[in-house]
């Protein structure tokens, strides 16, 4: 079922399906995260109803022009309706691809950004939705954090950025794969629901091929930030 | 200078040589960090004054025995002095020796917990200060963390613990080599002087040849901590 919902900044809304992934706390968390220049060649992996691009437009952070991918056909004609109705049909392209080929698509020193919101479960982890598109979106179905981080360093840059919200629980699994493909992690911060809670997300930014120190943000917790707690009321579909 | 420390938990204390490193609030965290089962065996890399062991036993933080390496000779009578003072001679073994030896020292499988607080620094970063003990105990200049990471999974039983205190700068070092040497992190712990701050040091603890599920614990902040306070006043060589 599709619904309409108005993103309250601005007149940017957003067409959710219910059959489909419905974003949540990650995608608003990693829109504020993620820095852009207004210069920035950047691309998506997974884009799926297109909310992040618009919420990093809506909230200011412009860019030159942004690719994004989406290996699933009917999620992609979701992402091209979003782009329409919010008139950015001159800075968004949607590309229905998947990841993998990202190398094949752009080339090689392609992006100065990168970001992503992957797919956070691997397979052999918890219950697989039997509603394929969202089993997609939740579960390492289509590809790996692995997948993921090889594509990105394929088409950034050199000092390129890369971001990505992640589940906190599969920390080591992104360290580790960012340090092997010379994408080397700059800044973390890790969201709590409050300050007794454990992390549930953590946001990452990485660096192609710099020698970086790297700062680990003060920690943000949703309770504290009004803006998310009416987000944290959706529907069970926006946990993972 | 040697001076003497009431520990303020019953009634041990320590000596502390000022012209060696003295301990700060890396210790003191780790110490409340460090999970023990009285009939542990355990092995501590670098263990200076002996000062967290003596925090672990005041503390309450039982094992059946305590082997502390010590690289530096004078620094190793110092720990001895300490142990003596405290009456732990029947729990606690300083060896003069090199964590890289530990293999060849102890045998594979055996220890339940090797814990550590490492030096922090690459050589090639910071001032190194020209005491070479202080120095020692700052640089990686007789140990790296790889080092550090492969010694500790030689001598550790399947399923034993590892647990260090870090810079939070160098935690993708910790993960990486952590995750390359078949300690898999089982719980993370950050350092904030306050919520308001960026995190300083991080607590790891990793478990040999376990696949787990990685906790990321509720912040830190050593301003909520009233025992912690008084640390921080030490000198400057406390801060590294």
């Amino acid at each position: 079922m599709l619904r309409k919902e108005n993103l309250k900044i601005g007149n940017y809304c957003i067409y959710q399906d219910t059959d489909f992934f419905l974003y949540g706390t990650d995608a608003v968390v990693l829109s504020d995260f993620i820095q852009l220049k207004k210069n920035d060649i950047v691309v998506e992996f997974g884009t799926g109803n297109l909310i992040i691009p618009i919420l990093l437009w809506a909230k200011g952070k412009k860019f030159k022009k942004l690719y994004a991918l989406e290996i699933q056909k009917e999620v992609c004609e979701l992402a091209i309706l979003n782009r329409n109705i919010n008139n950015l049909q001159d800075r968004i392209e949607v590309i229905n691809a998947d990841l993998k080929d990202a190398l094949k698509i752009f080339g090689s020193e392609f992006a100065n950004v990168v970001f992503t919101n992957p797919p956070y479960r691997k397979v052999n982890s918890g219950t697989i939705n039997p509603n394929i598109k969202k089993a997609i979106a939740r579960h390492e179905i289509m590809c790996t954090i692995e997948d993921v981080i090889r594509s990105a360093m394929q088409i950034l840059k050199f000092g390129g950025r890369f971001y990505m919200v992640y589940r906190s629980d599969r920390l080591t699994d992104a360290l580790y794969y960012l340090r092997l493909y010379k994408l080397e992690p700059s800044l973390i911060r890790f969201v709590h629901q409050n300050k007794e809670k454990e992390s549930s997300l953590v946001l990452i930014e990485a660096k192609k091929g710099k020698q970086c120190s790297l700062k680990v943000d003060k920690p943000l917790f949703i309770d504290e930030m009004e803006y998310y707690l009416e987000k944290q009321n959706g529907s069970e579909d926006e946990k993972r």
